[in-house]
């Protein structure tokens, strides 16, 4: 079996120009970044398009193992595969599109160096060149970096110099970043040595994709939007808990300054070379997880289907995609493809992780439940037809996934076997026809929005909403001091903002090892905080690691350049 | 009078295709970043080219007010001058070939946002995009950041997960980096927290440009050897004090992938079109000082006559461009151009620095050894003919300037006056033409290379040859301590690795107030520190900053976007 970046290294790319022709934008258009990306101005995204925006499809997925269960090769899969359904029915070209384009996220250097590896795909569904999206791409984390730390060190400045805000040094919110994993920041002590180091205070750096920047990048639908969310951050408070903003360090314009050309997409290509938007990729848990607003949009521009993706399983991915992302950017899936796996049934069915390779059929039975309550969520919450794509392993028997099939049917739901990794979009003609013929159907009537809450809802409503009707948990604690915190933030004005919430992904609730559909169980708000430049209160529920740990032996050991200049070892 | 942005705006780039094609090399050749640079393939810089190198213009200066002297300028200008002399004089086109190419440094985000502006020169001898150029531009800084601190995190979990290479945590050499000037983190705890966080430890931030990394970036030939030194960086010592170097944490592979493409010389162009390689930009103090080797390498390989640049005045970056790069790369300057202005001589002639707009033709004269002694240097310890450029500033005036040249030509050396800024190459006309006859009478014969010293003396001899020969000191005094860490480099093997002495940049001294041209002095060694994979000893005379700090007002304050999209704002 070949891995991917010998399978990629096998693709023969179409020059960025030809891929760009292919959804009508000439050489002069774009912005090339080396022959095979490249960035898309926003003009041309966000210019009112002779052709009708495409249809909107969300790939999600039951809740995960921790090995996660294959949305972006899902997603990567079912775009190639709608292009080669659409070249074999002889679907009428509109112009200036392609039937499938793709929005996707950035992978981020921490899990590239750390643990999981690349994040562009896999097998034989993958977007190119995999080793420049994995390693520094064009550039727009390291800018979104640089723009954040900006910001803090102009806050240190700022305390130095004399602190005319009245900054309480023990009330900093905004924290220093760097993408990758890095536990030695988690816990820091800075501004120490004497004078010449500034005002000492503690300090914890993040991960570059769980800065609330990156959040904002994702959510942007214009330069200036970007920089009017900017400047909203709440960096601290006074002594008198008066909030202070990046407008008030003076620090928004220059932050703007740094990501102006990063918020403009860039452009690749699937190994089928279906167009491909990868932009942006805040976290799941402490942000809403997506690609961002500009790809999206992009790929409804240029794709009569758009097909995108959203952070973890449907609880918190495709609730924060359709409360958060779709509300801000007016947008609504037409479908939802759930991401389904017999190892995650078999493991929401009771089998241990060691075990999961050993035909179980009814372990799968067992481990249904989850699906199922996914489905009913997207269905019944936001009236949204959903398809099941089950993404087959090789472990997996043909007993277990006609089961699966079955079982499905029963409950009149649409599951589909996917076989991209193994094959492309060959592999994903049967998805490809199940989700055209239930977005064509389509839900709701459009311009129907439906969310889980409305904005009008006081917060603790809000938290309660999802709690009860995602997670199916019977009500929500939250402690006295989160309360005030609540209390204060709707004080300040920022009561009509939705949540964000930040709970493990392994589970319905904040117990990862409540698998399957758990009822019964209480949401545990541990704490709340504000990302007013984002605009949304997050909701943490357990513990949530923003700066993740190597392991002891990390993926960096592994990767090299060969004599040849090419790289080697990234998976 | 116009900004430089404002000049910048004015300015009608050519398609970066376009002046790759002025060097023979076609759109496939290279790799475009955006319409207006792009980088170059280290093939088609270091494959045998079929015309000859070129010859080679260094452009350093008197010793600097804390203003600088423009270097940069005069270099753009130099090259801009040199083309027009060339179309003016219908030289001979040589196929492949520019009259002149530049090669510079690239902009740190410190200064940019701290207090000196943007550095892609200035007026009309500005190389474009400046506001990309100077705003993070194809990413190289940041990947560097990148690499460096991989290999930081490594290191770090390496005594998370029981430190088997047993280093000493009290002795560690590597330290994080970012570009940013950010005083709170001159001085840092990190590891604090409990477990989670890993081992407490000391640790400081330096800005980028300050980095081993960034040494070695600029002095790699190829990837391989740029893999290679990376490996050789000793990152910190074991309890036995035996050196642990990246190989040991098995880094260099993935920090080399991580600079893979960054490596290639970036090519833009001036406002007049002469193709410039911006790339790579270490410290004149702790490290070289001088933009990348393979930027210099392509400026040969591209241009009749290569222009490029060392840092602060002569005694440092002269010293280091010769002794270190030059050595290492197997480059000699055909010719020198000593960049000074009325204000400088002014300064070393004893004037206040509010008073240097001020008419005082008896201060220029007093400031007159400086220049001398930098001319000297060049000429009997190098061998290498120099021009000076009278860098005009509007305060000058004709009498000051006429007195300059007066006074120089009775020592024998060509003046000639420069007005670049104010009028591009048309005002640098005769500049070019008095380094083109300088250089074309040559100094010593090709190839006999001249250095303050040979590698083959010790480390303490090597730091006594600059000190006598090129700062004109006395002698040096090594305090205890510092000599038995110069013991053990030479006992670890680093005997023959050339010095880069950092000190002040305002005095032949290590006293930044010793104007002039002062006899005397000696040399005092602070501490000395190991660049095993640049491959030099660092000495270190006086106060070295390595991580500036903001002013009181920082230049981000003025940085916006406007409502269209363009950079304002930034010098």
């Amino acid at each position: 079996m070949s891995s991917d970046i010998e399978i990629a290294s096998q693709a023969t790319l179409r020059p960025i120009a030809d891929i760009a022709a292919s959804v009508g934008l000439t050489v002069e258009d774009i912005i090339p970044y080396g022959h095979y990306a490249a960035k898309v101005p926003l003009a041309h995204i966000t210019s009112d398009a002779e052709a009708p925006a495409g249809r909107l499809v969300l790939v999600t997925a039951m809740s995960p193992t921790p090995a996660g269960e294959g949305k972006t090769t899902t997603s990567i899969g079912l775009a190639d595969a709608i292009n080669q359904v659409a070249r074999a029915d002889g679907w009428e070209p509109v112009p200036g599109k392609q039937p499938a384009v793709l929005a996707l996220r950035e992978p981020s250097l921490g899990p590239v160096f750390g643990m999981k590896g690349g994040a562009a795909g896999g097998g034989w569904a993958q977007v190119l060149p995999m080793e420049d999206i994995n390693l520094h791409f064009t550039g727009d984390f390291a800018a979104i970096a640089l723009a954040n730390n900006l910001a803090c060190t102009m806050l240190d400045n700022h305390l130095h110099f004399g602190n005319e805000l009245d900054i309480d040094p023990r009330r900093i919110s905004i924290r220093r970043v760097m993408d990758l994993n890095d536990r030695a920041l988690r816990q820091t002590a800075i501004g120490l040595g004497g004078y010449n180091g500034g005002i000492p205070r503690e300090d914890s750096f993040d991960i570059v994709v769980a800065s609330e920047v990156m959040a904002i990048f994702c959510l942007a639908t214009s330069l200036s939007d970007l920089k009017r969310r900017i400047g909203r951050i709440v960096v601290a408070q006074t002594r008198a808990k008066e909030p202070v903003t990046v407008d008030d360090l003076g620090a928004a314009g220059a932050m703007t300054a740094l990501l102006r050309t990063a918020l403009q997409p860039n452009l690749v290509q699937t190994i089928e070379h279906t167009p491909a938007f990868v932009h942006g990729g805040p976290f799941a848990n402490i942000a809403h997880g997506c690609n961002s607003v500009l790809a999206t949009t992009a790929a409804l521009r240029f794709g009569q289907w758009a097909v995108t993706e959203a952070g973890f399983g449907a609880d918190l991915g495709a609730e924060k995609f359709l409360d958060i992302k779709c509300r801000a950017a007016g947008l609504r899936p037409d479908v939802a493809v759930v991401v389904t796996t017999v190892r995650a049934l078999k493991y929401h069915g009771g089998v241990a992780r060691a075990d999961l390779e050993t035909e179980d059929v009814a372990a799968v039975e067992a481990g249904l439940p989850n699906v199922l309550r996914h489905l009913e969520n997207l269905q019944e919450v936001y009236g949204i037809p959903a398809v099941v794509s089950i993404n087959r392993f090789p472990s997996d028997t043909d007993a277990e996934v006609a089961r699966v099939i079955g079982m499905l049917a029963e409950h009149g739901v649409t599951a589909v076997e996917a076989n991209h990794w193994a094959h492309g979009g060959a592999g994903a003609l049967d998805l490809a026809r199940a989700v055209v013929a239930a977005g064509e159907r389509g839900g709701d009537q459009p311009g129907a929005a439906r969310y889980c809450y409305e904005l009008g809802m006081s917060l603790e409503a809000k938290i309660e909403a999802v709690a009860t009707r995602i997670y199916r948990a019977s009500g929500v604690d939250i402690p006295p001091k989160v309360q005030r915190k609540l209390d204060q933030f709707r004080d300040e004005g920022y009561g009509e903002l939705p949540v964000c919430i930040a709970k493990t992904q392994y589970s319905f609730s904040n117990d990862p090892a409540a698998l399957g559909a758990p009822t019964g169980h209480r949401l545990q708000v541990r704490d709340v905080r504000l990302s007013a430049g984002a605009g949304f209160v997050v909701v943490i529920c357990g513990d949530i690691m923003t700066m993740p740990g190597l392991p002891r032996r990390p993926a960096a050991l592994q990767i090299d350049v060969d004599e040849a200049g090419n790289i080697i070892g990234l998976f």
